[in-house]
């Protein structure tokens, strides 16, 4: 009874003291990230922009919001997902939704007709997240584009080498990206009987196939959509068209397209056979970049041949790009990832021709227990209209671009962290400047100063007397490898001697005190280079 | 009168064809980074994460929205320049105004109570922005803070170490780092009888001297705020005192403090003439640091003398405060850029203890003719209360820090660029891969391909048949310094060679053709370390 009563005065008194009753948290659909999830975070962007660097791009940035018109009429029914800001006097302003639509809003402002840029920024959008799959309502998109005129298909594959390049990598595990182009779809929705004006919404129906049955999609078509069941059946046929990303016969195919000489006789049959095979020579050191096909070289030929397709002249365009992609893809020893497919079809609605997405066919680690559904992890397109929107004269700008979406790769690094025993560091120090004595604060001060200026990634404890014990353990916690030790000694002697944490052993000694001062030893392994 | 009448029925068909009306622009007080600038940005980035990591920081990340409830009640009179989100269902949601309220929520939302990081992030003010001079109401904040408990003024003194080899690093010319104490402040306010209820709108006031003169202020204290013109000029009185931070006096007790030996005194007629000096035994290679005073700690023992002052509690802790303070800037080697400043008071509420902020003195280039009027540059101190007004139980964590203002320094360094010659590079490719003949497409893109799975980083233009002349000329644009010719000569003798694209002179021959295939020598110098 007492307790209660105590506790009923504490309530009390805490409510007459105007203790805090508001919710401690992030906004919905949002995290922080703590240091460790900076680490990894850090690693995926290195590894993202060793890459886009690596294909000579260069970096822009934008603000987070632009005025509410630049972004009106870009995204089609996920318009209103959009974020606005409170009218608060002056310009209506809404956060970005991607970085594709600032990107055409930069170029036509500054009449910029010619680049090859990455951008690497937040984006926002008001969905319904599953943060447990890695989807957020804050979220970076890390982007390349191509904007200017250049001879077709060569600026589009190099979109997919960057894909290819980034998830591999990454270590992310086996990969699919599949392709399909807007001109296709329209003209396939052409031969099927679909009226012009429905051509988008049976666009966005299409999408949804990765997520639902055919006979779902179908029914969403014939009955919201008004199509005929007619016209639905042939789309059905076509859809489930896409090209073998796996298998033996298309090696074949892929061996005369790289003309093979002698060298690729040689080891065809080590690849056919599937043995581990790295001659150095002739692959370039990822061997399951030739366990591979044309990915859909024979589908689009099948295509061509079609007595309808062939005689619709966007599908018949659209085809020989996508051949001409192929051919490219080829060069770059791509393929075996590539599958052509026409069940692709993008949600946005400024994309004009080609199109790609690429999804982790499973989860690497087999030993998490559940593994993470993510779905897709990169997207992009030719979208050659949408630099014209925002051009006064509507001058055209041809863009194609990939969209890298890192929170899921995120997500799946994590969780496998979590499961391994590795130990992340989430700091850079080198040494940690201890004292075995009391009253050497000051010591302490004048040595680390000296690091510093030097450099070198130092720390040490803000207290006045630590004791040692305390001083390692925090070596340990943190990682840090070296801890340089000032006793009553070191002073005497005039030398601080440096120790490898973990093994207690003596370096070299690198600090020396000389008249009152430290003083680093010029030739000192722990400069920074 | 044919062309008016033409140049209407133009304008009238740009009407019907439904040309665009909207103003193409970044929202108000906003801006787009070029490459070139983004180049520039990433050399400041780097300078400030390497200071920052040299100091063993974790780094964090928060979204860019909180709860509106998080930021209310933190920024005083400021907070009617907080950005608010539209209110579309669900939660009232505001952009961040500094990077240190979403630092005390994470804190106290995760209950650490002892952490060293750094965050870089934009945050956003709805301010009049004079951007000319590098003010903007979207800008980055490069944030360090040090939260725990630990003795009194080492995090404190650090900050401050920070703030100095940031500044000194990026050779911005000369600076000052003005610090004061609200404890001392408010101990002032106290003895110069202004009511306690008045202590922070008299602080605001005092915060207007760098821009106002005494006298404007000072009416602003008496006719606006009510306090009495005696408590005026007494505070008048206070304000104008600060440490001397150049000078040959205080030469003498710098090496006092330093507790000179004889390498002090053997130097000690250099320092004091001002002669060139750079002995590597006592200085660190910055000769500057050395021309030093205290920075006002001759100031602080006056003020400790001051009849009134030592008699108030408050202040004669926050001046003991500032002492200890001062003998740790004095073993970093700092206080010559140093003042102790009683006008110091900065805007925000939450201050508790040390406050500082870093001015530029001039521009370094005279050849600038309009320089830019800079002001300040860096700001921090300490704010003991902040994180325990998010706690449930009002547990507090006592947090120092500093925050970079990185836009001004950006101001000043791209105007800087601009003056010179200096031409920045805003990829880093290393070679084109070009060809002299037409229909060379495929071996360019063969070559490529093994070149980016090699790490290097190359670009290829995208075009069937470039003119050789427009490649090179690509070079030079954008400063690649290697061409890789391919042409049929290449393909006859097996080897592709290198080329500096300045001089045309060869470098060593690093890609043969090998069967079909392109091989890389594996000894190249243009492998990434």
């Amino acid at each position: 009874k007492e307790v209660a009563k105590l506790l009923e005065m504490k309530v009390q008194l805490g409510g007459d003291e105007g203790k805090h009753k508001f919710v401690l948290k992030t906004p919905k659909g949002t995290r922080d990230y703590s240091p460790k999830q900076m680490a990894i975070r850090e690693r995926v962007f290195n590894a993202i922009i060793t890459c886009f660097k690596r294909h000579g791009a260069e970096v822009i940035d934008t603000p987070v919001f632009e005025l509410k018109e630049t972004l009106t009429g870009k995204y089609g029914e996920d318009s209103k997902l959009i974020y606005d800001l409170k009218d608060q006097g002056g310009e209506l302003l809404s956060l970005r939704y991607d970085l594709t639509v600032p990107f055409a809003r930069y170029l036509a402002m500054n009449k910029i007709t010619n680049i090859k840029r990455y951008h690497i920024a937040k984006v926002y959008r008001r969905d319904n997240p599953a943060m447990t799959r890695g989807r957020y309502r804050e979220f970076y998109q890390c982007d390349f584009d191509i904007a200017g005129h250049f001879d077709p298909m060569i600026p589009d594959a190099e979109c997919l080498k960057i894909v290819h390049e980034i998830l591999s990598d990454l270590q992310l595990g086996d990969f699919l990206i599949k392709v399909n182009d807007r001109c296709i779809l329209d003209g396939m929705f052409a031969v099927c009987g679909v009226p012009d004006s429905k051509f988008r919404t049976i666009c966005s129906s299409v999408d949804k196939l990765d997520k639902m049955p055919w006979e779902e999609v179908r029914s969403e078509m014939v009955g919201e959509k008004g199509l005929s069941p007619e016209a639905a059946d042939h789309i059905g046929e076509y859809v489930q068209l896409h090209g073998e990303h796996r298998g033996v016969e298309p090696l074949a195919l892929f061996f005369q397209a790289r003309q093979g000489g002698p060298a690729m006789e040689r080891h065809k049959a080590a690849y056919t056979t599937g043995q581990a095979h790295r001659c150095g020579c002739c692959c370039t050191g990822r061997p399951e970049a030739w366990l591979v096909s044309t990915g859909g070289l024979d589908l689009i030929e099948r295509l061509l041949q079609d007595p309808k397709l062939s005689q619709n002249k966007l599908a018949k365009e659209g085809l020989g790009d996508m051949k001409l992609l192929f051919e490219y893809l080829t060069l770059f020893g791509i393929t075996g990832k590539i599958s052509f497919d026409l069940s692709l079809a993008r949600g946005l609605d400024y994309y004009t021709g080609v199109i790609f997405e690429a999804v982790l066919l499973q989860q690497e680690n087999d030993h998490v227990e559940e593994p993470v559904s993510v779905g897709s992890v990169a997207g992009g397109g030719r979208y050659d209209g949408l630099v014209g929107m925002f051009d006064p004269k509507g001058r055209k700008v041809p863009c194609v671009g990939v969209s890298i979406g890192i929170e899921r790769i995120f997500s799946i690094l994590e969780q496998r962290v979590e499961a391994s025993e590795e130990k992340i560091r989430t700091t850079e120090t080198q040494v940690l400047v201890a004292s075995a004595q009391k009253k050497l604060l000051e010591e302490r001060l004048k040595l680390i100063t000296e690091l510093w200026d030097a450099g070198i990634k130092a720390e040490v404890l803000y207290k006045k007397n630590p004791k040692l014990l305390n001083q390692l353990q925090y070596c340990e916690d943190t990682g840090i490898p070296l801890v340089a030790i000032v006793g009553e000694q070191e002073l005497k002697d005039g030398v601080v001697k440096l120790r490898v944490v973990a093994t207690r052993e003596e370096v070299r000694p690198v600090v020396a005190w000389c008249e009152g001062d430290w003083l680093l030893d010029s030739s000192s392994q722990l400069r920074p280079a």
